[in-house]
């Protein structure tokens, strides 16, 4: 499992961006698992689906029309939990998925540097 | 083969950034095969070499160390190519690679919109 590292209104990115310097062998590593989480259409809609939803959360039965079946949601949101681009918590019935924007920021950090 | 539409001294993302609004099937494909060129070590290590070396450019023979025969190299440099991360020019007996800076803002655009 691959995690960012978030700290509390920091954005803390894993790894040196990609022009600063030539990235070691276990940046690469981590930094690919996240790209990875991303390279999947469905999954990337689902992503979308969180990120896009008011306040950066939804429900589980929220987000679940992109067209498969709810094991393959279900299998895809295990992915983006476990890349560290999602979190989870259940309420009730239901699960609710929530995306931290300086996850976000941090990824696009590895690609152009902080800001 | 997807491209990154990159024109001249602008930034033109393909697609939406995902928080903005829940992304279409056709863009998520499209974005999906960005980040997907970015999902393996060693490619993502390839482009690092190229990223950071001077002027973003680098010759084939300058980034070589990275622990695979030459025709991976080749083979991760192709995938590169065809997502659009890097162009190629040959110039006498080596091939050399570009990386465009635009294209890296364009892809942390996607993450967290244009800047």
């Amino acid at each position: 499992m691959v995690e960012l590292p978030v700290v509390e209104g920091e954005v803390v990115p894993c790894c040196p961006p990609v022009t600063s310097a030539a990235l070691s062998e276990a940046d690469s590593v981590r930094m690919a698992a996240m790209f990875k989480a991303l390279s999947d259409p469905v999954r990337l809609r689902l992503f979308s689906r969180v990120a896009s939803h008011e306040g950066g959360e939804a429900c589980v039965c929220d987000i679940q029309d992109v067209g498969v079946s709810q094991p393959t949601v279900s299998h895809h949101l295990k992915k983006l939990r476990e890349a560290g681009l999602l979190s989870s918590q259940r309420r009730g019935t239901w699960v609710y998925y929530r995306v931290e924007p300086s996850v976000l920021a941090a990824m696009a950090g590895l690609l152009v540097g902080s800001r």
